[in-house]
C-alpha cells in the first residue's frame, strides 16, 4: 500500500538558527513543501532586516530543496500599518506570545487589553495577515490553555475579519472554541495526537516528550484526534517540531519541545490508517492550510509513503527525535 | 528563636540497601528517633530472615545513633496468622503496593478483592499490625490517587479494626476520606506540602521533583497543608524520602523520588512558622504517629532548630537532595 501526499505543509515549525538551523532545516525541506517559521530567535524577529536575513539563512540551509519558508514576525503591539505594508510581501503571519510562556518568549504580550492591541491587529486585519497565538495563561500548567480560551474569544469577537490561529492546541476546550467563531482556526501537532501527560510523567519521567503546552488528559487527546482525523476544515497540521540539543533535554531543568520533523508524515500516515481515515490526511497536512492561509503560494511537491519499516535514527546531529531507535510502519520513498 | 522537637519520627522512609543504605541511613538517624522503613528492595522483604537481615544492615549503617528502624514486610495475600505471629516482635507494619505502581513494586497486589485479601488482613487486624498502602490505580496520572479512594474505603469498611495508613497522600480527595472512616489515617510528605505539578513541569522540567504519586493541583496542596499545619490527629509526617543516584534522576527516563531526609525538619519548621502554626509541629512530626501506631516504642531524642542559615549541600554521596545548593532559614544545632 502506498500513500501519495501533494505538497504537505507544516504550519508551525521551529528551525532555530546557526548550527541547529543547518541540522534541522533539511529535515523539513526534504518532505514538506513549506512551513510557517516561528520567530522566537534570540533576539526575536521583529524587523524587516531580521526577517529577510533569517529567510536567507534558511534558504542556504535547505540548499536545492523545493520548500518555502513562510516567515513570521514576533508580535509587538507597536507595529504600524505602514511598517506592515512595507514588509507584507515577505511576511506570512505574526506570532503572538504571552510574555515568558515558552522558549525565548520573554518579550511577549503581558496583558491582553484589546484597545492596546487594536492598532496592530486592525492593520493586520486590513492587510489580511493572520495572527498566530501561543494561547496559555500563566496559571496552573494543566489549566493554562483552557484559561486562555476566553482571550481567544475576546480577540476573535473584537477583530472579526482577522484570521486567528490557535497554535498547537491541546485541549477539548480549545477544540470546542473552534466552531464558536468563524475566524478561529487551529494547528495540531503530531505529538499531541499521540501522547497524554501519562506518557511524559506517568511511568518514568520522559524529558523528550516534555513540551509546551504540556500534553493533557486522555479526553483532550480524544477531542484533538477527532477533529484531526476527520480533517475538520478549521484545523491543520503544525508540528511545533522544536529541536534542542540532547544535553538540554536530558539535564536537570530540561527544555520544552519535541522534535518530530523527520518522522511526522510517516507517523501521521500510520495514525490515519489505523483509524480508517487515510483519505483525510491530504486535507489535514495541506489543503486545509491553503484554505485558512489565503496569502500563501504552495510549491508543487509529491511525497509517497509506503508501508515499509523505517527505523528512526537515535539522533539527527545532536537532536534526539521522537521515537528515536523505534521502528515505524511507513517510510517515505 | 529556637524550636525543640521531642523524638521526631519519619513514618515513611526508603533507605534502600548496600552502598546507598550506608549513604542515606545516617542522614535520617542523626535527626529522627525512628522511621517506618519501606520494604521495596529487590527482592522485596517478605520473610523473617530478610526482615531481620535488613534491620541488621540498617543498624550497621547508622552506627551509634539513637534511632529505631520500624520494619515492614512487603504485603502478600498469602501471609498466614501463624507467620505474622512468629514475626510480630520484629514487625511494625505491612506495606501494600498495587502491582507495578512505583519503584520495585512489580510483585504487588493486582486486584483488590476483599475475600482474597481477607485471611491476611484479618490476621493483621487481630494482631494489631497496621497496613500501609500506596494508593494509586493504574489510571491517568493525575487521577490515580483519587480513583483509589474507593478502594481505601472498601478496605476500611471491610476491616474496621485494621489500622490503615494512606501513604503519602497528595489529593483533596484523600484528605476528605480521612474523616469518613475511623480507621483511615495518612502520612504526608514534605515535598507534597511544598510543590504542585507546576514546580515539576510548569517551567523547565525538574526531574529532582518528579515523584510518585506525582505532585497535584494547587487546591490539593492546600488541602494537605490545612491538615498538616493544624496537625489533624489522623495525619503524620512521612517523608517518602527516596534516594536515587544523580545519573538515574537526570537521565532520559528519570526515576521517581525526592530526597528530603537531611532537610525535612528544617523546612517543616520554616513552613509551620510561616503559617503561625509552629506549636503544631511536634504533633505532626511525632505525637500523632505515636497515637496512630500503638505498637511502637519511641527512643528519647531532642532536636533543636535555630533560625540560622543552612546551605543545603549539592549532593550527599551521589544523591541530589531537594533544595540542593539553596539556603534554608533553619539549622539543626
Amino acid at each position: 500500500m502506498s500513500i501519495t501526499l501533494n505538497s504537505p505543509l507544516d504550519m508551525h515549525l521551529h528551525l532555530r538558527d546557526e548550527a541547529m538551523l543547518k541540522t534541522v532545516a533539511p529535515l523539513s525541506s526534504e518532505t514538506f513543501s513549506g512551513a510557517i517559521i516561528m520567530p522566537n530567535l534570540v533576539p526575536p524577529v521583529t524587523t524587516k532586516e531580521q526577517l529577510i536575513g533569517y529567510k536567507e539563512r534558511i534558504g542556504s540551509a535547505i540548499g536545492d530543496d523545493v520548500f518555502t519558508p513562510y516567515m513570521t514576525l514576533f508580535f509587538k503591539p507597536t507595529y504600524t500599518k505602514e511598517f506592515l505594508e512595507s514588509i507584507k510581501d515577505e511576511l506570512t503571519a505574526i506570532k503572538l506570545y504571552p510574555a515568558g510562556i515558552t522558549t525565548n518568549s520573554e518579550g511577549g504580550v503581558s496583558g491582553f487589553d484589546v484597545e492596546e492591541l487594536r492598532p496592530t491587529l486592525e492593520a493586520m486585519s486590513e492587510l489580511e495577515i493572520p495572527l498566530c497565538i501561543h494561547g496559555e495563561t500563566n496559571g496552573f500548567v494543566m489549566d493554562r490553555e483552557a484559561e486562555f480560551v476566553s482571550i481567544y474569544e475576546k480577540l476573535a469577537a473584537a477583530f472579526p475579519k482577522l484570521t486567528i490561529i490557535m497554535e498547537h492546541i491541546t485541549t477539548k476546550a480549545s477544540v470546542e472554541a473552534l466552531d464558536r467563531f468563524e475566524n478561529l482556526h487551529a494547528t495540531i501537532t503530531l505529538h499531541h495526537l499521540l501522547i497524554t501527560l501519562d506518557d511524559v510523567a506517568g511511568g518514568m519521567l520522559q524529558p523528550h516528550l516534555f513540551c509546551k503546552p504540556i500534553a493533557k488528559r486522555p479526553e483532550d487527546r480524544e477531542a484533538l484526534r477527532k477533529v484531526a482525523l476527520e480533517a475538520h476544515p478549521k484545523v491543520m497540521f503544525g508540528s511545533d517540531s522544536a529541536p534542542h540539543p540532547q544535553h538540554a533535554k536530558e539535564a536537570c531543568g530540561c527544555a520544552a519541545g519535541v522534535f518530530t520533523s523527520p518522522i511526522a508524515l510517516q507517523v501521521l500516515a500510520e495514525l490515519f490508517e489505523e483509524h480508517s481515515t487515510i483519505e483525510n490526511l491530504q486535507a489535514f497536512v495541506s489543503d486545509n492550510a491553503k484554505n485558512i492561509y489565503k496569502n500563501i503560494t504552495i510549491p508543487e511537491k509529491t511525497i509517497t509513503l509506503e508501508k515499509k519499516s523505517f527505523v528512526v535514527p537515535e539522533k539527527y546531529g545532536n537532536v534526539v527525535p521522537m521515537y528515536a531507535g523505534e521502528t515505524l510502519a511507513y517510510s517515505i520513498v
